[in-house]
């Protein structure tokens, strides 16, 4: 987290997208802490390459990411790398809360869009659909899983107000983040969530 | 498995595609025991909507999937419901293996086209091409989890010989399936898969 730079705030229930080149870094920030930031991303010119949970939770051997963990494409190719990470603990197994999810999950009928419906907004300019929109690098998401059972539950995320985690691009990439809709992963507290982009990339 | 019905096998290292009407069953058979088959399946007609990992563990709440749950798509509709599975463990984390994955993590620099070339070689009929293979729902495979630490080991897949996991199909679909090409996998021993089809779908 620089002082000196931009900080973009991302407000509750919503998403923001932005270019980053090779070598940018993102640094995505929860201000007030127990929120939680679903992250996808996309090779800036074709996205048919996007950020793959599947790949690199592969080549990590390890469900959870944290600094130095490289998260991968779909085609094997490194997206990210994370730099530094303050909070520790991700979740990079579950897909970004929906209207649909609202409805199986807690009963809600409203047709609030979610995370999902959020991403889509944000990348509408690059006319990337709701088809496209994968598992999400969900940012200070906690998820304990039972090691015996399989079973998880998603818990208050153990950000603290500050936490971040700082990404360096690997490629030219679109990246779309929210702050996230879904009550049980920020802990009913519905809060904004803040980002910066250093340029110092090719 | 019915012994009245056909039994089509898939050699090792290999995949088939199979079309599936509503209500239809498809039992996948692991012949002689520590095998792994790797599946994934779209709508029949709009390839846009795919079996989804994501959707189908976080409508669980469970990383492993097993008899009476139900297999989402990426749109939250259900693809298939678990009806029998007379192994019970098997992984939906991770996605095929590929070249790159022999690479990686094998180091391994042959060019084999591992799982996932093999099921777009099955799905060439339909023109689904390589960026659309996402993590499969690995029948057999064998993933544990230390639940403090998120790292995983794959271990030797818990299936005997004739072990298998009968799928209903809930919308019509095209399923492709293979006999795993990893040697993690399957302990090293690269053998084949069988499957049969229950056609009483509408």
């Amino acid at each position: 987290m620089n002082t000196d730079l931009e900080t973009i705030r991302i407000q509750p229930c919503s998403a923001q997208s932005v270019e980053l080149a090779t070598g940018d870094e993102l640094v995505i920030i929860d201000p007030d802490g127990q929120q939680v930031s679903d992250l996808v991303a996309f090779e800036q010119t074709n996205h048919e390459e996007y950020l793959s949970s599947g790949r690199s939770l592969d080549y990590a051997s390890r469900l959870w990411l944290t600094t130095g963990d490289v998260l991968y494409s779909n085609r094997s190719r490194p997206m990210f790398t994370i730099m530094e990470d303050t909070c520790g603990r991700h979740d990079f197994t579950l897909t970004p809360c929906s209207k649909d999810t609202f409805k199986i999950i807690y009963g809600e009928n409203e047709g609030r869009p979610g995370c999902e419906g959020n991403l889509v907004a944000a990348l509408a300019p690059y006319n990337i659909g709701v088809d496209r929109i994968p598992i999400a690098f969900n940012v200070f998401m906690y998820v304990a899983v039972d090691a015996k059972t399989g079973e998880f539950s998603v818990l208050p995320p153990l950000s603290k107000a500050g936490d971040f985690v700082r990404l360096r691009a690997e490629m030219p990439l679109v990246v779309a983040m929210t702050a996230c809709s879904a009550g049980q992963s920020n802990n009913f507290c519905y809060k904004p969530i803040d980002f910066q982009v250093l340029r110092h990339g090719s």
